[in-house]
Protein backbone atom coordinates (compact mmCIF):
# COMPACT_ATOMS: atom_id res chain seq x y z
CA UNK A 1 0.00 0.00 0.00
CA UNK A 2 1.13 3.65 -0.42
CA UNK A 3 0.12 6.13 2.19
CA UNK A 4 -0.66 9.86 0.73
CA UNK A 5 -2.91 11.23 3.35
CA UNK A 6 -2.64 12.24 6.87
CA UNK A 7 -4.90 12.64 9.61
CA UNK A 8 -3.75 15.31 12.07
CA UNK A 9 -6.20 15.96 15.41
CA UNK A 10 -6.09 19.38 16.90
CA UNK A 11 -9.19 19.73 18.11
CA UNK A 12 -8.91 19.18 22.25
CA UNK A 13 -10.53 22.58 23.33
CA UNK A 14 -7.94 22.54 26.32
CA UNK A 15 -4.87 22.61 23.73
CA UNK A 16 -5.98 24.91 21.28
CA UNK A 17 -3.32 27.29 21.08
CA UNK A 18 -0.79 24.35 20.70
CA UNK A 19 -0.43 24.30 16.81
CA UNK A 20 0.30 28.16 16.71
CA UNK A 21 3.23 27.51 19.10
CA UNK A 22 6.57 28.89 17.71
CA UNK A 23 9.40 26.66 17.38
CA UNK A 24 12.82 26.05 15.58
CA UNK A 25 13.00 23.57 13.79
CA UNK A 26 16.17 21.21 13.55
CA UNK A 27 17.51 23.33 10.56
CA UNK A 28 17.22 26.94 12.27
CA UNK A 29 14.33 27.86 11.03
CA UNK A 30 11.24 29.15 13.37
CA UNK A 31 8.21 27.60 12.28
CA UNK A 32 4.67 26.93 14.28
CA UNK A 33 4.25 23.56 15.91
CA UNK A 34 1.96 22.40 13.23
CA UNK A 35 4.14 23.61 10.60
CA UNK A 36 7.05 21.12 12.10
CA UNK A 37 3.85 18.15 12.43
CA UNK A 38 3.06 18.92 8.65
CA UNK A 39 6.80 19.27 7.93
CA UNK A 40 7.57 15.83 9.30
CA UNK A 41 4.68 14.01 7.53
CA UNK A 42 5.54 15.70 4.06
CA UNK A 43 9.06 14.37 4.70
CA UNK A 44 7.47 10.70 4.61
CA UNK A 45 5.16 11.01 1.67
CA UNK A 46 2.20 12.61 2.80
CA UNK A 47 0.37 14.63 -0.08
CA UNK A 48 -2.76 15.68 1.63
CA UNK A 49 -3.56 16.58 5.02
CA UNK A 50 -6.61 16.29 6.78
CA UNK A 51 -6.90 18.29 10.39
CA UNK A 52 -9.58 18.14 12.88
CA UNK A 53 -9.85 21.09 14.55
CA UNK A 54 -12.32 23.44 17.10
CA UNK A 55 -14.51 25.10 14.82
CA UNK A 56 -13.46 28.61 14.48
CA UNK A 57 -9.78 28.09 14.82
CA UNK A 58 -9.61 27.54 11.09
CA UNK A 59 -7.72 30.96 10.11
CA UNK A 60 -5.71 30.80 12.70
CA UNK A 61 -3.90 27.27 12.22
CA UNK A 62 -4.29 27.88 8.13
CA UNK A 63 -1.84 30.58 9.36
CA UNK A 64 0.31 28.12 10.92
CA UNK A 65 0.55 25.78 8.11
CA UNK A 66 3.44 28.18 6.31
CA UNK A 67 3.91 26.44 2.87
CA UNK A 68 1.76 23.11 3.28
CA UNK A 69 -1.69 25.71 3.62
CA UNK A 70 -3.09 24.75 0.01
CA UNK A 71 -2.26 20.82 0.87
CA UNK A 72 -4.50 21.12 3.94
CA UNK A 73 -8.13 20.70 4.53
CA UNK A 74 -9.21 21.73 7.81
CA UNK A 75 -12.23 19.69 9.29
CA UNK A 76 -14.04 21.26 12.14
CA UNK A 77 -15.53 19.33 15.02
CA UNK A 78 -18.36 20.47 16.65
CA UNK A 79 -20.14 18.84 20.02
CA UNK A 80 -16.81 16.98 19.97
CA UNK A 81 -17.71 13.24 21.85
CA UNK A 82 -14.26 12.02 22.85
CA UNK A 83 -10.82 11.17 20.32
CA UNK A 84 -12.21 8.44 18.30
CA UNK A 85 -14.82 10.80 17.22
CA UNK A 86 -12.50 13.26 16.03
CA UNK A 87 -10.90 10.49 14.18
CA UNK A 88 -14.02 9.76 12.51
CA UNK A 89 -14.60 12.98 11.16
CA UNK A 90 -12.12 12.11 8.78
CA UNK A 91 -13.65 9.42 7.25
CA UNK A 92 -14.57 11.28 4.36
CA UNK A 93 -11.18 12.96 3.90
CA UNK A 94 -9.60 9.41 3.87
CA UNK A 95 -12.02 7.77 1.53
CA UNK A 96 -10.81 4.17 1.76
CA UNK A 97 -7.35 5.01 1.72
CA UNK A 98 -4.64 4.34 4.50
CA UNK A 99 -3.11 7.48 6.39
CA UNK A 100 -1.12 8.39 8.41
CA UNK A 101 -2.48 9.28 12.07
CA UNK A 102 -0.52 12.34 14.00
CA UNK A 103 -1.86 13.89 16.91
CA UNK A 104 -1.45 17.77 16.70
CA UNK A 105 0.56 18.31 20.55
CA UNK A 106 3.44 15.61 19.79
CA UNK A 107 6.56 16.65 18.20
CA UNK A 108 9.00 13.59 17.35
CA UNK A 109 12.91 14.02 17.29
CA UNK A 110 14.09 11.21 15.17
CA UNK A 111 17.86 9.67 16.36
CA UNK A 112 18.69 9.01 12.82
CA UNK A 113 19.22 10.91 9.28
CA UNK A 114 14.76 9.54 8.87
CA UNK A 115 12.08 11.18 10.07
CA UNK A 116 10.42 9.02 12.74
CA UNK A 117 6.95 9.29 10.52
CA UNK A 118 8.85 7.77 7.73
CA UNK A 119 10.02 5.21 9.63
CA UNK A 120 6.93 4.09 10.50
CA UNK A 121 5.81 4.17 6.73
CA UNK A 122 8.28 2.18 5.50
CA UNK A 123 7.37 -0.73 7.83
CA UNK A 124 3.49 -0.31 7.02
CA UNK A 125 3.85 -0.01 3.29
CA UNK A 126 6.23 -3.47 3.52
CA UNK A 127 4.22 -5.34 5.90
CA UNK A 128 0.85 -4.12 4.52
CA UNK A 129 -1.02 -3.76 7.54
CA UNK A 130 -1.97 -1.27 10.29
CA UNK A 131 1.32 -0.67 12.89
CA UNK A 132 1.29 2.22 15.62
CA UNK A 133 4.49 3.54 16.66
CA UNK A 134 5.73 3.12 20.33
CA UNK A 135 8.55 3.91 22.82
CA UNK A 136 9.64 2.46 25.82
CA UNK A 137 8.25 4.26 28.79
CA UNK A 138 8.90 4.55 32.59
CA UNK A 139 6.03 2.80 34.50
CA UNK A 140 5.97 6.04 36.13
CA UNK A 141 4.19 7.80 33.27
CA UNK A 142 1.74 4.81 32.13
CA UNK A 143 -0.87 7.35 33.45
CA UNK A 144 -0.61 9.63 30.48
CA UNK A 145 -0.25 7.30 27.36
CA UNK A 146 -1.84 4.36 25.92
CA UNK A 147 0.23 1.30 26.47
CA UNK A 148 0.41 -1.94 24.37
CA UNK A 149 1.41 -5.55 25.33
CA UNK A 150 2.20 -8.43 22.78
CA UNK A 151 5.29 -10.08 21.12
CA UNK A 152 8.26 -9.72 19.22
CA UNK A 153 7.74 -10.63 15.25
CA UNK A 154 10.24 -8.64 13.63
CA UNK A 155 13.30 -11.01 13.85
CA UNK A 156 16.12 -8.03 14.64
CA UNK A 157 13.60 -5.21 13.85
CA UNK A 158 12.07 -4.19 16.95
CA UNK A 159 8.40 -4.15 15.17
CA UNK A 160 5.93 -6.32 17.48
CA UNK A 161 2.36 -7.80 16.96
CA UNK A 162 0.09 -6.42 19.61
CA UNK A 163 -1.82 -8.38 21.45
CA UNK A 164 -4.07 -6.01 24.13
CA UNK A 165 -3.95 -1.80 24.27
CA UNK A 166 -5.02 -0.16 27.36
CA UNK A 167 -5.40 3.28 28.08
CA UNK A 168 -3.54 4.84 30.74
CA UNK A 169 -3.02 1.66 33.04
CA UNK A 170 -1.81 1.49 36.93
CA UNK A 171 1.57 -0.06 37.23
CA UNK A 172 -0.23 -2.95 38.57
CA UNK A 173 -2.80 -3.58 35.58
CA UNK A 174 0.54 -2.88 33.56
CA UNK A 175 2.38 -5.61 35.00
CA UNK A 176 -0.25 -8.24 35.08
CA UNK A 177 -1.55 -7.97 31.38
CA UNK A 178 1.46 -5.54 29.35
CA UNK A 179 4.97 -7.07 30.11
CA UNK A 180 6.44 -7.01 26.85
CA UNK A 181 9.79 -9.59 26.55
CA UNK A 182 12.92 -7.73 25.96
CA UNK A 183 12.17 -4.39 27.57
CA UNK A 184 13.82 -3.27 30.59
CA UNK A 185 12.27 -4.00 33.66
CA UNK A 186 9.56 -1.51 34.82
CA UNK A 187 9.36 0.12 31.21
CA UNK A 188 6.20 -0.64 28.77
CA UNK A 189 5.52 0.49 25.52
CA UNK A 190 3.30 3.31 25.16
CA UNK A 191 2.04 4.98 21.87
CA UNK A 192 4.29 7.59 20.50
CA UNK A 193 1.21 9.60 18.93
CA UNK A 194 1.95 8.36 15.57
CA UNK A 195 0.01 5.63 13.79
CA UNK A 196 -0.66 4.18 10.23
CA UNK A 197 -4.69 2.67 10.01
CA UNK A 198 -6.55 1.62 7.50
CA UNK A 199 -10.28 2.61 6.71
CA UNK A 200 -11.49 -0.31 9.04
CA UNK A 201 -11.09 1.90 12.06
CA UNK A 202 -13.72 4.17 10.71
CA UNK A 203 -16.22 1.15 11.10
CA UNK A 204 -14.47 0.01 14.34
CA UNK A 205 -14.95 3.27 15.14
CA UNK A 206 -18.85 2.71 14.77
CA UNK A 207 -19.58 -0.41 16.28
CA UNK A 208 -18.08 1.29 19.52
CA UNK A 209 -20.01 4.01 18.99
CA UNK A 210 -23.12 1.74 18.79
CA UNK A 211 -22.85 -0.20 21.51
CA UNK A 212 -22.63 2.74 23.68
CA UNK A 213 -24.14 5.27 22.34
CA UNK A 214 -24.72 7.92 24.84
CA UNK A 215 -20.31 7.77 25.90
CA UNK A 216 -17.48 9.59 25.06
CA UNK A 217 -15.86 7.77 22.00
CA UNK A 218 -11.78 6.28 22.75
CA UNK A 219 -9.89 5.20 20.15
CA UNK A 220 -7.97 2.80 22.54
CA UNK A 221 -11.16 0.52 22.88
CA UNK A 222 -11.33 0.37 18.74
CA UNK A 223 -7.58 -0.78 18.35
CA UNK A 224 -8.02 -3.17 21.28
CA UNK A 225 -11.03 -4.75 19.19
CA UNK A 226 -8.54 -4.12 16.17
CA UNK A 227 -5.61 -6.47 17.71
CA UNK A 228 -8.20 -9.32 18.96
CA UNK A 229 -9.23 -9.57 14.85
CA UNK A 230 -6.13 -8.60 12.65
CA UNK A 231 -2.38 -8.52 12.60
CA UNK A 232 -1.86 -4.68 13.80
CA UNK A 233 1.87 -4.15 14.47
CA UNK A 234 3.88 -1.56 16.88
CA UNK A 235 7.24 -0.25 16.12
CA UNK A 236 9.53 0.74 18.25
CA UNK A 237 10.71 4.13 16.28
CA UNK A 238 14.21 5.32 16.35
CA UNK A 239 13.10 8.72 18.23
CA UNK A 240 11.67 10.03 20.99
CA UNK A 241 8.84 12.26 21.48
CA UNK A 242 7.66 15.21 22.86
CA UNK A 243 4.23 15.96 24.18
CA UNK A 244 4.18 20.06 24.00
CA UNK A 245 0.47 20.03 26.17
CA UNK A 246 2.24 18.60 29.01
CA UNK A 247 4.30 21.07 31.30
CA UNK A 248 7.63 21.92 30.55
CA UNK A 249 6.53 19.94 27.63
CA UNK A 250 7.57 22.52 24.88
CA UNK A 251 10.38 23.57 26.76
CA UNK A 252 11.74 20.06 26.34
CA UNK A 253 10.25 19.82 22.60
CA UNK A 254 12.57 23.19 21.81
CA UNK A 255 15.62 21.65 23.71
CA UNK A 256 15.29 18.39 21.73
CA UNK A 257 15.07 20.15 18.49
CA UNK A 258 18.38 22.53 19.08
CA UNK A 259 20.65 19.64 20.57
CA UNK A 260 19.83 17.43 17.49
CA UNK A 261 19.89 20.20 15.12
CA UNK A 262 22.03 22.78 13.21
CA UNK A 263 22.22 25.21 16.09
CA UNK A 264 23.14 22.82 18.51
CA UNK A 265 26.59 24.88 19.93
CA UNK A 266 24.85 27.60 19.79
CA UNK A 267 22.25 26.58 22.14
CA UNK A 268 24.21 24.70 24.37
CA UNK A 269 26.41 27.73 25.05
CA UNK A 270 23.82 29.63 25.52
CA UNK A 271 22.40 27.28 28.46
CA UNK A 272 25.15 26.87 30.03
CA UNK A 273 25.70 30.99 30.29
CA UNK A 274 22.43 30.97 31.89
CA UNK A 275 23.10 28.24 34.27
CA UNK A 276 26.29 29.92 35.25
CA UNK A 277 24.69 33.87 35.16
CA UNK A 278 23.70 34.74 38.82
CA UNK A 279 20.21 36.22 37.30
CA UNK A 280 18.97 32.48 37.60
CA UNK A 281 19.51 32.52 41.40
CA UNK A 282 16.51 32.09 43.25
CA UNK A 283 14.77 34.58 45.36
CA UNK B 1 3.92 60.82 40.96
CA UNK B 2 1.97 57.57 41.40
CA UNK B 3 1.48 55.29 38.22
CA UNK B 4 -1.54 53.29 38.12
CA UNK B 5 -1.71 52.72 34.43
CA UNK B 6 0.62 50.33 31.89
CA UNK B 7 0.74 50.62 27.84
CA UNK B 8 1.82 47.77 26.23
CA UNK B 9 2.99 47.44 22.44
CA UNK B 10 2.11 44.83 20.67
CA UNK B 11 1.37 45.46 16.94
CA UNK B 12 4.47 44.17 15.18
CA UNK B 13 2.92 42.45 12.63
CA UNK B 14 5.89 40.28 12.60
CA UNK B 15 5.52 38.97 16.16
CA UNK B 16 1.69 38.76 15.90
CA UNK B 17 1.68 35.40 17.89
CA UNK B 18 4.11 36.27 20.36
CA UNK B 19 2.03 37.18 23.31
CA UNK B 20 -0.05 34.18 22.72
CA UNK B 21 3.26 32.34 23.50
CA UNK B 22 2.20 29.72 25.93
CA UNK B 23 5.47 29.63 28.91
CA UNK B 24 5.42 28.20 32.33
CA UNK B 25 5.77 31.36 35.01
CA UNK B 26 8.22 31.42 37.80
CA UNK B 27 5.29 29.54 40.47
CA UNK B 28 4.74 27.09 37.82
CA UNK B 29 1.41 27.76 36.30
CA UNK B 30 1.10 27.58 32.29
CA UNK B 31 0.50 31.65 31.07
CA UNK B 32 0.04 32.92 27.80
CA UNK B 33 2.79 35.72 27.17
CA UNK B 34 0.67 38.36 27.31
CA UNK B 35 -0.20 37.57 31.02
CA UNK B 36 2.87 37.06 31.99
CA UNK B 37 3.76 40.88 30.89
CA UNK B 38 0.67 41.79 32.87
CA UNK B 39 1.11 40.22 35.90
CA UNK B 40 4.76 41.69 36.50
CA UNK B 41 3.19 45.23 35.66
CA UNK B 42 0.37 44.30 38.38
CA UNK B 43 2.89 42.92 40.51
CA UNK B 44 4.15 46.76 40.47
CA UNK B 45 0.64 48.43 41.46
CA UNK B 46 -0.45 48.87 37.99
CA UNK B 47 -4.78 48.96 37.92
CA UNK B 48 -4.97 49.41 34.08
CA UNK B 49 -3.80 48.19 30.70
CA UNK B 50 -3.57 49.77 27.61
CA UNK B 51 -2.38 46.73 24.58
CA UNK B 52 -1.51 48.13 21.09
CA UNK B 53 -2.31 45.12 19.00
CA UNK B 54 -3.26 44.65 15.41
CA UNK B 55 -6.28 45.66 14.20
CA UNK B 56 -7.94 42.15 14.44
CA UNK B 57 -5.90 40.47 17.46
CA UNK B 58 -8.18 41.99 20.19
CA UNK B 59 -10.17 38.07 20.65
CA UNK B 60 -7.36 35.91 20.49
CA UNK B 61 -5.42 38.29 22.86
CA UNK B 62 -8.24 38.87 25.28
CA UNK B 63 -8.08 34.82 25.59
CA UNK B 64 -4.52 35.67 26.56
CA UNK B 65 -5.13 37.83 29.45
CA UNK B 66 -6.27 35.25 32.09
CA UNK B 67 -7.35 36.65 34.97
CA UNK B 68 -6.89 40.38 33.71
CA UNK B 69 -8.75 40.43 31.25
CA UNK B 70 -11.44 43.12 32.71
CA UNK B 71 -8.23 45.79 33.09
CA UNK B 72 -7.43 45.63 29.77
CA UNK B 73 -8.13 48.47 26.86
CA UNK B 74 -6.92 46.98 23.57
CA UNK B 75 -6.01 49.78 21.27
CA UNK B 76 -5.90 48.80 17.26
CA UNK B 77 -3.43 50.33 15.21
CA UNK B 78 -4.66 50.86 11.72
CA UNK B 79 -1.82 51.63 9.60
CA UNK B 80 1.07 51.58 11.74
CA UNK B 81 3.98 53.90 11.35
CA UNK B 82 6.25 53.34 13.61
CA UNK B 83 7.00 52.26 17.25
CA UNK B 84 6.66 56.25 18.28
CA UNK B 85 3.20 55.98 16.15
CA UNK B 86 2.24 52.93 18.56
CA UNK B 87 2.87 54.61 21.56
CA UNK B 88 0.90 57.74 20.12
CA UNK B 89 -2.05 55.65 19.91
CA UNK B 90 -2.02 55.22 23.73
CA UNK B 91 -2.60 59.01 24.37
CA UNK B 92 -6.25 58.98 25.31
CA UNK B 93 -5.57 55.99 27.17
CA UNK B 94 -2.97 57.85 29.60
CA UNK B 95 -5.25 60.62 29.94
CA UNK B 96 -1.79 63.25 31.22
CA UNK B 97 -0.79 60.27 33.52
CA UNK B 98 2.29 59.41 34.20
CA UNK B 99 2.51 55.63 33.13
CA UNK B 100 4.68 52.31 33.06
CA UNK B 101 5.86 51.17 29.33
CA UNK B 102 6.32 47.82 28.41
CA UNK B 103 7.00 46.22 24.87
CA UNK B 104 5.14 42.75 24.48
CA UNK B 105 7.92 40.90 23.30
CA UNK B 106 10.46 41.14 26.20
CA UNK B 107 10.39 39.07 29.33
CA UNK B 108 11.92 40.38 32.32
CA UNK B 109 13.51 38.12 35.27
CA UNK B 110 14.56 39.32 38.30
CA UNK B 111 17.72 38.57 40.60
CA UNK B 112 15.36 39.50 43.52
CA UNK B 113 12.28 38.85 45.42
CA UNK B 114 11.24 42.09 43.72
CA UNK B 115 9.96 42.50 40.23
CA UNK B 116 11.78 44.66 37.51
CA UNK B 117 8.90 46.67 36.42
CA UNK B 118 8.56 47.36 40.35
CA UNK B 119 12.12 48.66 41.10
CA UNK B 120 11.81 50.79 37.86
CA UNK B 121 8.35 52.49 39.65
CA UNK B 122 9.92 52.63 42.73
CA UNK B 123 12.83 54.98 41.64
CA UNK B 124 10.36 56.75 39.37
CA UNK B 125 7.95 57.71 41.84
CA UNK B 126 10.72 58.66 44.30
CA UNK B 127 12.70 60.93 41.65
CA UNK B 128 9.14 62.18 40.15
CA UNK B 129 10.68 62.27 36.55
CA UNK B 130 10.94 60.28 33.28
CA UNK B 131 13.23 56.90 33.70
CA UNK B 132 14.05 53.75 31.70
CA UNK B 133 15.13 50.39 32.48
CA UNK B 134 18.64 49.49 30.94
CA UNK B 135 21.13 46.50 31.18
CA UNK B 136 24.97 46.33 30.62
CA UNK B 137 24.98 44.85 26.96
CA UNK B 138 27.62 43.58 25.08
CA UNK B 139 28.93 46.04 22.14
CA UNK B 140 27.76 42.15 19.55
CA UNK B 141 24.60 43.59 20.49
CA UNK B 142 24.19 46.47 20.26
CA UNK B 143 22.61 46.28 16.47
CA UNK B 144 19.25 45.09 18.47
CA UNK B 145 18.61 47.64 20.93
CA UNK B 146 18.34 51.34 21.88
CA UNK B 147 21.66 52.47 23.90
CA UNK B 148 22.01 55.62 26.24
CA UNK B 149 25.10 57.60 27.43
CA UNK B 150 24.88 59.19 30.41
CA UNK B 151 26.30 59.61 34.22
CA UNK B 152 26.41 58.24 37.16
CA UNK B 153 24.01 60.31 39.62
CA UNK B 154 21.58 58.15 41.98
CA UNK B 155 24.79 57.83 44.40
CA UNK B 156 25.85 54.02 45.37
CA UNK B 157 22.71 52.75 43.32
CA UNK B 158 22.96 52.40 39.37
CA UNK B 159 21.29 54.87 38.53
CA UNK B 160 22.06 57.55 35.55
CA UNK B 161 21.16 60.78 34.08
CA UNK B 162 20.90 60.30 30.17
CA UNK B 163 22.47 62.34 28.04
CA UNK B 164 21.95 60.66 24.60
CA UNK B 165 20.53 58.04 22.50
CA UNK B 166 21.39 56.07 20.06
CA UNK B 167 19.09 53.44 18.40
CA UNK B 168 20.64 50.45 17.03
CA UNK B 169 24.64 52.52 17.24
CA UNK B 170 27.49 50.38 15.57
CA UNK B 171 30.63 49.54 18.09
CA UNK B 172 32.00 52.50 16.51
CA UNK B 173 29.71 54.96 17.23
CA UNK B 174 29.01 53.87 20.59
CA UNK B 175 32.42 54.20 21.13
CA UNK B 176 32.40 57.55 20.56
CA UNK B 177 29.50 58.98 21.64
CA UNK B 178 27.57 56.51 24.85
CA UNK B 179 30.60 54.91 26.79
CA UNK B 180 29.84 55.21 29.94
CA UNK B 181 32.02 55.28 33.08
CA UNK B 182 32.01 52.12 35.65
CA UNK B 183 30.58 49.56 32.87
CA UNK B 184 32.89 46.70 31.92
CA UNK B 185 35.26 47.15 28.26
CA UNK B 186 32.96 47.09 25.30
CA UNK B 187 29.84 46.88 26.76
CA UNK B 188 27.18 49.52 27.21
CA UNK B 189 24.02 50.90 28.47
CA UNK B 190 20.71 49.13 26.78
CA UNK B 191 16.59 49.39 26.80
CA UNK B 192 15.40 47.22 28.94
CA UNK B 193 11.69 47.15 27.30
CA UNK B 194 10.58 48.87 30.16
CA UNK B 195 10.03 52.66 30.70
CA UNK B 196 8.51 55.25 32.97
CA UNK B 197 7.09 58.23 31.17
CA UNK B 198 4.27 61.33 31.30
CA UNK B 199 2.40 62.91 29.27
CA UNK B 200 4.92 64.79 27.76
CA UNK B 201 6.29 61.83 25.63
CA UNK B 202 3.29 62.49 23.55
CA UNK B 203 4.10 65.87 22.88
CA UNK B 204 7.69 64.90 21.64
CA UNK B 205 6.31 62.13 18.95
CA UNK B 206 3.92 64.98 17.74
CA UNK B 207 7.04 67.49 17.24
CA UNK B 208 8.52 64.41 15.28
CA UNK B 209 5.99 63.88 13.46
CA UNK B 210 5.95 67.70 12.47
CA UNK B 211 9.39 67.71 11.25
CA UNK B 212 9.15 64.79 9.24
CA UNK B 213 5.28 63.77 8.70
CA UNK B 214 6.25 61.35 5.62
CA UNK B 215 8.36 59.05 8.12
CA UNK B 216 8.08 56.17 9.38
CA UNK B 217 7.34 57.64 13.96
CA UNK B 218 10.62 56.20 15.89
CA UNK B 219 10.68 56.54 19.32
CA UNK B 220 14.48 57.22 20.16
CA UNK B 221 14.78 60.86 18.63
CA UNK B 222 11.63 61.53 21.07
CA UNK B 223 13.88 60.60 24.11
CA UNK B 224 16.90 61.59 23.06
CA UNK B 225 15.01 65.07 22.93
CA UNK B 226 13.97 64.42 25.97
CA UNK B 227 16.98 63.93 27.55
CA UNK B 228 18.50 67.44 26.39
CA UNK B 229 15.24 68.74 28.00
CA UNK B 230 15.36 67.64 31.41
CA UNK B 231 16.02 65.22 33.73
CA UNK B 232 15.52 61.55 32.15
CA UNK B 233 16.82 58.67 33.85
CA UNK B 234 18.25 55.35 33.30
CA UNK B 235 18.71 52.08 36.16
CA UNK B 236 19.98 49.37 35.51
CA UNK B 237 17.40 46.87 36.85
CA UNK B 238 18.26 43.92 38.84
CA UNK B 239 17.42 41.30 36.39
CA UNK B 240 17.62 40.37 32.69
CA UNK B 241 15.32 41.02 29.71
CA UNK B 242 14.67 38.15 26.94
CA UNK B 243 13.40 39.34 23.65
CA UNK B 244 10.92 36.10 23.03
CA UNK B 245 10.49 37.86 19.30
CA UNK B 246 14.29 36.39 18.86
CA UNK B 247 15.86 33.23 17.71
CA UNK B 248 15.41 31.18 20.85
CA UNK B 249 14.45 33.75 22.61
CA UNK B 250 11.15 31.54 23.60
CA UNK B 251 13.67 28.65 24.86
CA UNK B 252 15.82 31.42 26.80
CA UNK B 253 12.93 33.21 28.41
CA UNK B 254 11.54 29.81 29.79
CA UNK B 255 14.66 28.36 31.15
CA UNK B 256 15.42 31.50 32.83
CA UNK B 257 11.81 31.52 34.43
CA UNK B 258 12.06 27.65 35.43
CA UNK B 259 15.45 28.01 36.45
CA UNK B 260 14.85 31.34 39.18
CA UNK B 261 11.68 29.71 40.02
CA UNK B 262 9.50 26.82 42.24
CA UNK B 263 10.64 24.03 39.60
CA UNK B 264 14.40 24.58 39.22
CA UNK B 265 15.19 20.97 40.18
CA UNK B 266 13.04 19.68 38.08
CA UNK B 267 13.76 21.31 34.96
CA UNK B 268 17.68 21.22 35.58
CA UNK B 269 17.31 17.39 35.94
CA UNK B 270 15.18 16.89 32.89
CA UNK B 271 17.55 19.17 30.67
CA UNK B 272 20.72 16.89 32.31
CA UNK B 273 18.27 13.74 30.90
CA UNK B 274 18.20 15.24 27.55
CA UNK B 275 21.87 15.74 27.39
CA UNK B 276 22.95 13.00 28.43
CA UNK B 277 20.29 10.53 26.14
CA UNK B 278 21.84 9.28 22.59
CA UNK B 279 18.28 11.20 21.28
CA UNK B 280 19.97 13.98 20.85
CA UNK B 281 22.53 13.17 18.83
CA UNK B 282 23.29 14.45 15.29
CA UNK B 283 22.52 12.61 12.13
Amino acid sequence: MKIRKALITAANPRQRTLPLQTLVDRDGETKAALQIVLAEAAEAGIEQFGVIVCPGDEANYAAACGPFQSQVEFIPQANPQGYGDAILRGREFCHNEPFLHLVGDHLHVSQTAVGCARQLIAIAEAENCPISAVQPTHESLLTAYGTVGGKLTGGDRPIYQIESIIEKPTPTLAEQQLIVPGLRAGYYLCFFGLHVFDAEIFNLLDEQRAGAPADKLGLTPALHAMAARRRYLALTVAGRRYDIGSRYGLLLAQLALSLAGRDRDIVLTQIVELLAHPSSGQS
